[in-house]
């Protein structure tokens, strides 16, 4: 299915670059039946994330156009490197290449961002998750690029986890009452997480049998507190941190002991790759 | 054609929240029928982008829903302040909530964006504009920032400009060659930007009136240099600077006396704006 | 999204009947003008399901007509009654005629079986849910019927819950192996459920806290037995009966002592409601 | 063009079960390189209909999979049989199986019951044929299925034919007033079929040579008599019974020699087809 | 369906219009607020086909613009005449106007041109009617504009109605063995044409009941020759010419006793229509 | 991107032929493996186009027939000749006959059209250029068919040039000031042509440097005179006439001394070309 979706992923790009009377420069300046032979380099230190994507951009232009992978999404260039050979016809190869480098460029940096974060963690027990903030039309590939830069994925939409959060809690009359009626409405089929903010609030989450309880805009120390009772409470609760994380105060926050971090600082605002294509002819 | 574009784009961004069984928590702790009324707000400084689309959004959830903007698309926002006001079913509210702020956060980010660099060349004759350097499936929107925040659009695509690069030039033998292929191949409809690197390329580019002359990744003092030279064969010779830009470093180029500065610093790695959504119920 | 989802049904389901020249018979022997004035009826004991889907094909084919629902989906229905009124043009009324009824007839016929198999566990702690052996391209509204006759849903798809069946636990190497290969590789958002054969299975599923155990194909007297097994090392544990499920098994079934009986027989096979339109002109 | 058909359908069946984050069970439990075979197997008697179907959502899953047909749709099957091997990826499999099965079973389902209606009226002249009572977006298939199971195929929808009922009689006039209608509409490009429910409306529609006449809803006594009647006046005409067809029903009815017997149980409620699919690793 | 039909014929019309930064010309000489009211006028005398089509391009473009409809499809304007009347956004009108008078030139010149075929046989028997040789993507709107001329349509495609040329009449061994076929596969739901060549096929043919019998390429007297023939043996025998057809040309044709003429030249080559568009700001 | 433009469009002109039951005269009359040869042919004088499309249109149906084009499109025929070579099933290049000859004549006919043209002003020093009244859905082909006549190409759209016609004059507020709008709001990316009837406005537009000016339906005589005045102040200003141009009329409007002629002649009822095919079976 993955390649499906990347069809329609290129195509809906490559409608953006491609109206009209199409790549009038290259049509125009560049014989048709001229061979080239293109290098997508990666230029600096990067997690590499979307050449099956870039792959694909070229197979829509033009089939006949070769492309090899030199390493595999997921990969970590430590800097410089050579990252896939494209041989075939240059105006087809020019027609492609600001496509292709838009998607490598955009979820490359996701990936590298998430294992910045991954590596910021690295021995405490807490593992660092993402979140819903993605661009519109591309969170499959987004939240792909976060588990090749070594975190992990929370919920992919509102439809595979319930995530019960203040206005569900004000609406529903309380965190008893919301997971009463969630358990009520659903078979046990779904996971349930509760947002609190109070340690009142945390403990009648741990009565309820929350499977994950979010802790959220908590200072450090408010935070420590709330896992050590909860801890007492239920050793094996699951407890997520959320609120104020950067690559600056995500140790410390892991530090406290709970288990997961979500931020939308993996996706939102990540740096975008710097990567570039050089054509021989 | 906006309004199409906008709810195709706004579907797509649903599809990705709203799978299988669709909104579940809001389905199973809010009643049907509670009433909310919700702000979306602006946090920090900004140039608001993105608001037809996030009417867009919640009309696609539920039509019901009255949206009311408080500001239009454009405004510049000192500091936290009220954007729009949305009345009616809160389930609805909340099923359209994290897609509206998607939408809103990055587009008004590109206008800050976009701002920042329109305000940093004020007052020299320098025009800063976009580039093909956008998220795939999102450029008619962050193309639309760019110009709400102050600067100005490049080509849209490949296909509504000649812009003759140097695997161009190579492939077509040299400035002249190339712009005489364009010449000869489009009727005089098309503007033809040709870059060069070099005096004398520059020298020619002027000699066969090309439209817009690229000026790429020169030092600031090669810059202006190079602009001396052009004047004084064409005054009016358009120029244009690219490479190296950034906020510190624009007003430096804008400075050489080029006509205009394109970067993909308007729209790659833009800043999210800082907004939210409050739900009274 | 419901709207949109019907909508697209919808449009599917009328381009099967109204291509070419569209309804021929209608055009050529109902003059344009006429008005006319329908009832869809249920004409033997059903659950309704699907009134909003007909509403919609007769809105798409003219949205002059005025079709008011006299009940809602989900109502029960013990003998013949008014379902919806048309008003409008008699020519539109009776193209849209088939349409509207295959799917009300579909749909209800589903919620009518679902609450056949509702009230045959009444009274005993079992609920009865859905799977995945649906009609491919009608999975949403199938499943909603299920949820109007009075049983629930199991997971939507193959995304939104991993179920470990004998294949999985073959490839992974057994139950144990396979909840610790889930565990490492999600984040723990998604609930996991394993299908046991056998006793030792069962023993090791729960000892691994898996969150649903599916006891498949057993007659009545082992599902008691591994059900008693099962509670005496952790009565709170979740068990799922599927396997040999019909209207004359469910109830002894549901005996047992199981939480959950899973079965093809709500959707598969449901037989059709017997509905009907009758126009006055 | 029925490829393509195929593959929409298809990819609306598979976007049903692959939302999110897709086939969870099978990425996280089945190593990405195991190799595995299986077969797809009739459990019980029946007429095959859907094999390209479910090759086509295998191909759209994973196009390295090797599907081997091993008979034809529209074979008969005896009882216990392989229907198709699959060779390939183990994880791909499992992520196609149910959707290839929901083809299968339903199209099966109603191949096989098609076959009974077709040997109930073996060697009287009638011929069973299906109706416009089939489910939303599923009939070019389910027609396919009726063809293979021995009846044939009427109308495809309301553009192929015309076949004016009781309501279109009521609007135009009567039998008379309705062809003449039809007839000064269309030019002699398509056939006729009118209803009728009394011997004068029988009279009125030989006179007014309508091409065939439906007999709907009436006794096999009262069907034996009309058919008499229609024959006297002229030998050739095509009759078609309608209403309280069953298998129970149908030889009776084509015993009173009417030339086809249209009925909705070739389609709706056909017991769906047992059928498996055995994967070994 | 014929509304959705008109809108998506219409966003494919306005996407070759409307692609990257839209209609740059009004946007940027036209003040957002100048209101403008337009006519669209006939400037010739044509029978006017595509006013709703018109309507639906202003409506997708801007649907506050205000579109009356001062004649109605099918109307004969014997001169210079206002068809529409525009009020609202002169930059919407502006942007919509080609698309607009692209389809009314179209399809008015196609109606147009059937009026004039329809008046050349006035007084004899015949009828003329189309073909399958149209505009791709067009064949809906072609066939009603014959109509609205006072033609008639042939079969829509190649699925409602059977006709058998000379290839399949080679293929099935003879007019005989092609009728038989056809008469097998077929249950008597559809019509069944044959073209015939010589006078002895003719009489097979009429042997074998062929409901519409095609003369090709005949001259006129051997036209003449095998109508007689053909009354003789039947009389109520349906009779079509085709090939060679036009305007000066069809009156003859139709003299000789033939009950149908088909001609693409009523849809291809047919003279646009001459309409116009005044602004007035 | 060609070649997904042709598949879009070849699948909608097929959706117009192959509805309901599909081809049902080929699929009863000739035997399903019966292999047949057919040959594409020119029956006149013409410049071939489409053929890439004809090709798309078979593939669509039938992917195992084998399509050998003959001649490239864009080739002239002095007269009959054979264009492709089709060789595979009998019964799939029947279904593919009509709709791939509907895409040739068409577009040939443009094709060989714009030849006449192109011919027509050989030796003067103007070009002949389409415009925007295309058929709506075709554009992109029938721009291409004009190039390949030796005619070349205005515009696109409304996107890639700015041509400022009198009710944009009319709202600016004039020739200069609809100018210097256009410029403050472009950056200098786009042409803008502007459109003037008098020798006061073809004054200022050439003092405002406008790209191209139109000289819009003025006689021969008034157009040799604004020619003349034009070159006078600025010998190189590009100068289009438009306006009752036909192929009596063109050359000597071309003698005039314009550089560009455009006319819409090109595309707008421009004969279909003279094709066909022949089977062997």
């Amino acid at each position: 299915m993955i390649d499906r979706a990347s069809v329609e992923s290129v195509r809906r790009a490559l409608a953006e670059d491609l109206a009209g009377y199409g790549d009038v420069t290259s049509r125009w300046t560049v014989p048709a039946d001229l061979q080239g032979r293109a290098v997508i380099e990666a230029r600096k230190e990067m997690v590499l994330c979307g050449l099956s994507l870039a792959a694909a951009v070229m197979r829509e232009i033009d089939p006949e156009v070769v492309f090899t992978p030199m390493v595999k999404d997921g990969a970590f260039m430590a800097g410089r490197a050579d990252l896939a050979l494209l041989e075939g016809s240059a105006r087809s190869i020019l027609s492609a290449e600001r496509t292709m480098l838009n998607f490598l460029m955009h979820l490359s940096g996701i990936a590298t961002q998430s294992r910045r974060f991954a590596e910021a963690v690295v021995g405490t027990g807490a593992t660092v998750v993402d979140t819903r903030k993605t661009t519109p039309g591309l969170r499959i590939w987004e939240k792909r690029a976060v588990v090749l830069g070594g975190c992990k994925n929370h919920r992919f939409g509102l439809f595979d986890m319930v995530l019960i959060k203040n206005n569900h809690l004000e609406a529903a009359g309380g965190v008893r009452a919301a997971l009463d009626r969630v358990r009520v409405a659903a078979a046990p089929f779904i996971k349930i997480e509760v947002e609190v903010e109070t340690e009142a609030d945390l403990r009648e989450a741990i009565a309820c049998r929350a499977d994950v309880i979010m802790l959220d805009n908590q200072e450090v120390e408010a935070l420590r507190h709330l896992v050590r009772v909860a801890r007492e409470i239920e050793p094996g609760v699951v407890l997520e941190a959320s609120g104020g994380v950067s690559l600056t105060s995500v140790r410390a926050i892991a530090e406290t002991g709970v288990d997961l971090i979500s931020t939308s600082a993996l996706t939102l605002g990540a740096p975008p790759a710097d990567l570039g294509l050089t054509l021989s002819i």
